[in-house]
Order: structure tokens, then sequence, then C-alpha cells
């Protein structure tokens, strides 16, 4: 189906009166939390925190107007800053007006890259990352998180010498004799404040209150003079629009966080934003949801903003508040427009372990244990996958970890369909069928005839396999006249495995072995007809059933 | 069953006296192929030519000792000459002693990769390698043999520029004014001598003949004295032991040729031993194979040579002329070992033309354009798999060629089975079977049930294209009640999978819509049963047939 950009025009054309209630309140308690959030995200990716607040007010509408979930919080979010921070930190002093440019170019590439996947339907790319990888690059990606988050918590002094887990262990570790300890009583009671309304209150804006209680602790307590760490100065007034600088060196340094920004964003987007649509019965369209979110950050590249993509959290808070169409996130972006008018100075004695409590609270929740431990119950090696991923990342870093996550688990799949299941059949009269002679020891077996299912497509890399399978097999039985093999569970085959199964069937023919195949599915026949089987075979390769087959050559 | 380290003990014990004919004719015939093709192709290689008879002695001994294969005739080829000289010429002038120690060196780092695979039984990584890759590859690299070849046929002097097709065809075009015409001359004439032998008497061993015919003209007429250039002295006896030197530097940037070589000469060994042994009645073992060219690859590096692997015209015209044991290839390797004793100054006037023309005419048979039309006919995809590996090695030379054939044929199998073959059924009453209703439009659809056979295992890489599938399905029928998959095309499953499928019916499960599952086959049986659908979903997943399950709704 055609895509509709301006996705917008189907809730705007519909608008119900009563949707506006359910619509104002959760726009409303989303902005309030995403003020704390997107400060402490911003730090978090090693910015000033006003340009989080920049990257929830025009990105969000871009989005609104034209994605295609209507519940989708889009904004600044833990994991996006962790992978600014780790792939720009490098390039540039984080906090400087160099590091701010490139985020600025790098917020450009990521919604360029995103505009033009949309525009050529290139989003089922996405579902080449599994769920064990995603699942494994989230639980590292939030222990690097809190570890980074450690040092605001401890009021320690440290410049980060990298963004492994190891680099920052060691930091934390050689600078464990600077713990401030009234920045870390603040943090450790922002923490408590916000599990308890975690547990009690599940709904309520609770970083909104550790903001209150912490800047109101600072300012009349005068924790500022004791040196805990406050926000000071929040630049007033709307972002200015500026065009990225760029040159052809950053383009190439950046590229390859610009993907990862792309897929991780992109995933943790569409899997909250089916979620909700399946609840409400629309549809997701994958290239819509890429332009989208592609015009949002490319938005958020002209405007003084970074990376954004849809949060989980925030998503869950604006459904359940009862947001019913893109409006609700007009109207956060609004509130947030009137809070960067007005609000700024409010933030001035805002301590950073507040921010950095909020941070490490949102996402020890990503820790994903359980999933682990369900997926390693379920099949070992796709929770290896997740741990493989989950280990990688820690060690290498966020890029190369999620990269080495989707290599093994494509090479998983590919090794688990280069092994196909195959079973050597033998008849049961009881029930008139063929089995597994491994399972039913008491079925018939015919000391002419070898009787095969192969339970795959048929493909290069399976064929040496099958070849081996029948050479042992033909070792054991001496006095074999006919190879019967089951092509039911063969959904399809490549050339490839075409001709070596014609090489095969030849050479066993001058040994005085016949090949028989029953129960061939459409695409196989479609192959081996072009392949002229019909003309050198006949009907020893179009047996409807395996009794078919050995009624024809006298064994039934 | 475990491997017999010592593999010639199986036909030393059993020798029969009646083989002793066939061994020996046919040692000799490929003794006197193997002289002038050992000369030729170490020259490809960038090697004096009596490197090549190196090769050809103590190598060729290990792999009758160890190697599995009774016909395979192992020394230098003509694409591992390609690819050393392709890894190790950027490294070293060619024909310098640097050039040399690294080629030792290399022939040592294949050998020691090659018998660690073995040891571990990692024979089984070469399934990856497609024949269309291969086949690509091959005839690529012919192509590349036979411009490399040019200028000797010209009697022109060039250095290289580089190793892809543009640099040698630039570099010939470039050299065009240097032709020497009375060389020319004399390796058309080999050539012209070499066709009609393969055409007339293709068993006659044609190379020995241009070869006394080329050095007796250029004895009796002077050649030499025109210009045309001849190989002069080449050194008696044997070759000396020595240890291979080595440095990081050298091992890193030989590791990428070493892995070419290894893939390269392994593939093309297996498969024409397979071919011999599958003719034989005797079993190939690929751990076995690697072990005994490991052994022969680890003595080439101690006893001057470079790497070998098994020919293919040679080991045709071994197994054709009647080797029936290792013997064969011993009695080969002897008359060499005699050859370098005693005959080397024959070859003093032996013009180099003559050696190229012998390289070219066993190349020209790899360009395989048939099978790049077959596999075109059979399957596009398998067919530009193949044609994309000949282009890539032409324009980015062999390692990078292959690597990208390699990779490409990979995600050819994973896109395709992203996008599994799934049909809408109906029911035929007639057969009482359940069909494609886009294949017979008359069978009978039941508003309330959607019924879907998947052809595929399902992983994560394929839910979402089942997903939008259903969705699809679901938006156009909207009364539906039950959705009921047949899974008896269904071979395999993943966890992730199976929890995204569970998802799906929850979501739809709260939108009042059943799924049913029908026909599902052991493996997927088991993992859903670790899952705990069978205390979920009861007897909705553990229907035989559609028929039970339609019943069971009363629907049927």
């Amino acid at each position: 189906m055609p895509t509709k950009i301006f996705s917008a025009w189907d809730w705007l054309r519909t608008y119900r009166r009563k949707d506006l209630k359910g619509d104002l309140s959760a726009g409303l308690i989303v902005a309030v939390m995403l003020v704390p959030q997107g400060m402490a995200y911003a730090m978090l990716a090693g910015l000033p925190p006003v340009v989080g607040l920049y990257a929830s007010t025009f990105p969000l509408i871009l989005y609104a107007l034209f994605g295609s979930s209507r519940q989708l919080a889009v904004g600044p979010v833990a994991i996006m800053s962790l992978l600014v921070f780790a792939g720009v930190s490098p390039l540039a002093q984080p906090g400087s007006e160099k590091y701010v440019s490139l985020v600025l170019l790098l917020s450009l590439m990521v919604g360029a890259i995103q505009l033009c996947m949309g525009m050529i339907r290139g989003g089922w790319i996405v579902n080449f990352l599994s769920h064990a990888v995603i699942s494994g690059f989230t639980s590292a990606a939030a222990v690097i998180i809190l570890l980074s988050q450690l040092p605001h918590l401890l009021g320690m002094k440290v410049a980060p010498s990298g963004h492994s887990a190891l680099h920052l262990l060691n930091d934390i570790l050689r600078g464990i004799g600077g713990v401030h300890p009234i920045t870390l009583g603040v943090g450790l009671g922002s923490i408590l404040v916000l599990l308890i309304f975690k547990r009690k209150w599940p709904k309520f804006p609770a970083p909104m209150v550790v903001v209150g209680l912490g800047t109101l602790a600072v300012f009349f307590f005068g924790l500022e003079h004791t040196g805990v760490r406050i926000v000071r100065h929040v630049p007033q007034g709307l972002p200015s629009f500026s065009w990225p600088a760029w040159d052809l060196a950053s383009l190439q340094n950046l590229f390859p966080t610009a993907l990862a920004l792309l897929f991780v964003g992109f995933m943790e987007s569409i899997s909250i934003a089916e979620w909700v649509a399946a609840k409400e019965k629309y549809k997701i369209d994958s290239n819509q949801e890429l332009i989208g979110l592609g015009l949002a950050n490319v938005t958020a590249s002209f405007f003084s903003a970074y990376p954004v993509t849809g949060g989980f959290s925030r998503t869950a808070v604006n459904y359940q508040a009862g947001a019913k169409t893109g409006l609700a996130s007009l109207i956060t972006a609004a509130i947030i427009l009137l809070t960067l008018l007005f609000f700024t100075s409010f933030f001035y004695y805002l301590p950073h372990t507040v921010l950095a409590a909020i941070v490490a609270v949102a996402v020890v929740g990503l820790i994903d244990i359980k999933g682990a431990r369900h997926l390693l119950n379920l099949k070992k090696i796709d929770g290896w996958t997740m741990i493989l991923t989950f280990t990688a990342t820690l060690v290498f870093g966020s890029e190369k970890g999620i990269m080495i996550g989707v290599v093994f688990s494509l090479l998983v799949f590919i090794w688990r369909s280069s092994h196909p299941h195959t079973a050597e059949l033998g008849y049961l009269k009881s029930d008139n069928v063929f089995r597994n002679i491994k399972r039913f020891p008491k079925a018939r077996r015919y000391p002419e005839a070898l009787i095969l299912r192969v339970d795959a497509s048929l493909y290069f890399a399976n064929m040496a396999f099958l070849e081996d399978f029948l050479r042992q097999r033909i070792v054991e039985k001496l006095e074999i006249k006919w190879i019967i093999m089951d092509l039911s569970g063969v959904n399809d085959i490549d050339a490839v495995a075409a001709d070596t199964l014609s090489d095969m069937m030849e050479n066993y023919h001058e040994r005085g072995i016949q090949f028989l195949f029953a129960g061939m599915k459409g695409p196989v026949r479609d192959l081996v007809s072009k392949a002229g089987w019909q003309e050198k075979y006949g009907k020893n390769i179009e047996y409807l059933s395996l009794q078919h087959a050995l009624k024809d050559i006298g064994l039934m």
C-alpha cells in the first residue's frame, strides 16, 4: 500500500471532542516527566542539560505530524544518549562547542538515513535484530549507564577514560577517595523517593518530585557551597535555528555511531509503538515510522537538539494517561516550549546527583536477567546469543557489541540450517504411516530401500550434511537398491542444491542405486522442472507419497 | 567415527599385486605432466621454476601417507599460485629472497591452520562455500591468470602494477609496443599443439611434448639470442631443509592470504577427491583431508616449496591412468626427485612462453559461462551470486572477491528465509484436503476462520513477515474469530520466534481472536512445551490436522 506521508491527517480530520481530555492530561503528565529526564539524559550524552529540553520540542511536533503511531512519546532516551556519548566523546571534549557541533551533525546523519530508508521502504532491515540481541545489548547498556552515573551520585570529579564498563569501573575505583558525602546523601535520598513512588504510585511523575525536593534542599541549606554540584544557569528562550557544520572526516568518523543510533533507536521505538498499536487495533507502518523519526532527527539537528527516538517508559505513561492521538505529543512539546521561555531559572539550584538518580532508577529495570534465564531455558543457544551480546557490549562498547550480537545470531541460524533434522523412516502398518525408526523402533524396515525424510529447505550449505548422512547409512546397508526420500518437509531448494542432488543421483545410479522422491512441494517442483528433471527422471521424482513409491517398486 | 591419522595403513596392509601396474603407469604419467606444470605454476606465483618442482616432491609423499583420498594428485595448482602472487607480491619483489622467505612462511601458516582445523574436526566450514561462489571465483581467477600470462606469451617486459584484471589489462596495453614476434610465434605454436593434443589424444601428457619441442627449437635455432626468454639454470639436487623465518608483522600481513589459500585450496581438493571416491565407492573424511593437506603444506615450507593442494586436472588424469592407491603419488614424487637429481639441465633452454602457453591452456577451461547460464536459468539469484563473485574478484582481487561472494550467498539465504512462503488455505471437499486459495480459487473459505500454512522454520528474522501477513489478512476479514495455522511445514523454531508467537496469541486474544495450531512437528513441540504452552493453551495447539481443528470448533 502507498505511504501517506502526512499521517496526522488521519486523526486530525476525524478528531473527536471526547478524546481531548485524554490527550490533554497525557500531554501534561509526559511533559512533567520529560523536563527532568530530558536534562538528565542530555548530561548522560555529555551535553548541557538544556539540549535535552530542546530535543523535547520541535522533534516531537514533527513526529506527531508524520509518524504512524498515535501514542509514541518521542524525545531523548537513555540508550541513545549513551551511544551519542560513546561515539562523539573520542572526537571532542564533551560539553565543548566542537562536541555540540558534532552531535548536531550526527542528528542530521541519523535523520537523513532514516528518511532515505523510509522512502525506499527499507524498514524490513530491522527484522534482523533478534530480540535476544536487543535484550543483551539493552542490559549491558543499562550497566554502562549505571556506572557512568555513579560518579555524579558519589559527587566524584572524574574525566572518563573510556566507554567500556571496565574503563568506567576503573575510573570509579581510582576516584573513590573523592566521594562527597552530602552529594551522595542527596542522591541516595532521591533514589529512595523514586523507588517508593515507583512501587506505591507508579503513575505519578516522581522525577518532578525529586527535582523539586532536591532544588529546594540546595536552595534552603545552601548545599552548593558545601560542594554539591548544581545545574546553574539554564539558557532561557527557544532553541535557535542553525545549519550543522560538516566536513568529510567528521562524516566518516560519525558514520558507525549514526548506524548504531539508527538501529537501536528504531528498534526501541518500533517495539513500543507496535505494542500500543496492537492494543488499540491500528497498524504501524515501519517505513512511515522511519520517515517520522527521520524528520524528527533532522529537525533536532537544526534546532540545537540531539538524536531522539520513541522511549519505552514515557510511551507507556502516555498511553496509560489516556493519549488517543498525536495531539498529546503536541501538548507535551508546547509545555516544554513554555518551560524554555519562562521557567528555566527554576532549575538553577537543581543538583546533578538528582538527575543521576533519575537516570539510574529509569535504566535499572532494563537489566533483563529474567529474560536471559527464560531464553536459556527454552533454547540454550538463544540464551547464549543474549549473554554474548551483553558481554561484548560491556567489553568492546556499544557499537561493536551490537554488531557482534547481530552477526552471531545470524551465524547461529545459518549453522542450524546447515545441520537439518534428518530421519530414517520405517513403516507402521497399524497407522499406515512412516515414522522415524529411532522414535519407533518397531516400524518395519526394508533391506533393499533406505527411506529418509529431510526437514529443511535445501541450500548449498546443508547439502554436504545430507550427502554425509546418506553415505553413512549406505555403508551400513549394503543390499540397498533404492533411496526413497520424503520431501514433504523441504519447503524450498536453491539451484546449487538441486545440482548437487542431481550429481548424487547420477553417482548412485552408477552403483545401481535409484533415487525416488515423494511429496515434493510446489517451489521445489518448479525449480527441478526447470532443470529438466521431469525428462531425466520421470515418475521417479513425482510420487505423491512414500506409500505410492513403495507400491510402485513392489515392496508394499 | 575416530580419525585414523595414518590413512595409508588402509591400503598398505591390503595392497594387491594387480594394482601395481595401474599405480606405476599413473604415477609416471602424472610426473610427466607435473614437471612442466610445476615450473609454469611456480612462475605464475612469482617464484623460480625449480620451486614448483620442490613442491612436487615431499608434500606429495606426506599427502599420500596421511590423506584419505587414494587418487588425489597433490602439487602446485594454478589458482593457489595466483593467490600466492596476489598476496605476497605487495609485500616483497617477486623472485627476491625476501619474497621466497615470505612464501615459505605462508606455506607453514596454511599447513598449520589446516592441521589445526583437521584436529578439531572443523572440515564442515567448507560447506559454506556455495558452488555458485566457487564457480564465479574460479572463472574470474582463470581470466586473471590468462591476463597474467599474456606478457610472457607476447614476450613483453612488464612489471605488473597490481593484481586486479584492470591493472593487468592496463599493463598489457601500455607494453603493447614491446611485443616480441618470435616469442609470440613459439607461444602460439605451443598453444596450437596443446589444443590439438587436448582434442585428439586427451590422455597424452601434451605439456611434455611442447616442452621438448620448444626446448629443441631454442637450442637448434639459437632463439635465446634473438630475445626469447628462457628458464636458464635450474638448480640441481634435492630441496634443502630450512626453518621458515617469521615475525609478527609478516604473520599479520599474510593471514588473509593464508585463509584464502586454505578455503580455495581445500575446496578444489575436496571436490575432486569426493568425485573420485564416489566412483570408487570409498569415503573421503574432510577432517582427514585437512590433516593430509596440512602436513603436505607444513612439509612444503620446510623444503623450499610453496602451498600445494589437490589439482583438478592431474587428479582426473591420475585416476583415468589407473591409480588405485597412494602408491601412484609416491611414484610421481620419486620421479620428480630423480628429475631434480639428474635432469634439471634439460630445462636450460626451455622458453618462458612455452610455460605460459601450458598455464593458459590449462586454465581456459575453468571459465564457466555455461554454469552461469545454467544457474541463471534455474534460479536468478544463484546466477547473480556467481556473476557478483566473478565481477568482484576481477575488480577487487581474489581474497576480497571470494569474501564478497561468501557473504552475499549467505545473505541471500537469510533474505529468502526471512520471507517464507505463506499461504491462506481453503477446503477442497472432493479430496478432503486444504489448499492455497490462490491456486485453488474454488476451495471453500470460512468467514469466521483464517486458515494459514507457513512453509519455513520460524526464527527471529521472519516473525515480522508473519505478523505483517496476518495483520493484512485480518484487516480484510473483520468477522474472524479463529486463526488456524497449519504448522506441518515448520521444521524448527527458535526461542525468540516462540516468544513473538506467544505475544501475538495474547494480543489477538484481547481482541477476541483465538489461535489454533495443527500438525506441530517434534522439534517445535519440544520447544513450546518448555515454554509452558501446553498449560497455557492446552488442546488449542495440539490438533493433529486442520480437519481436527475445524471439527472441534464446529465449522466442519
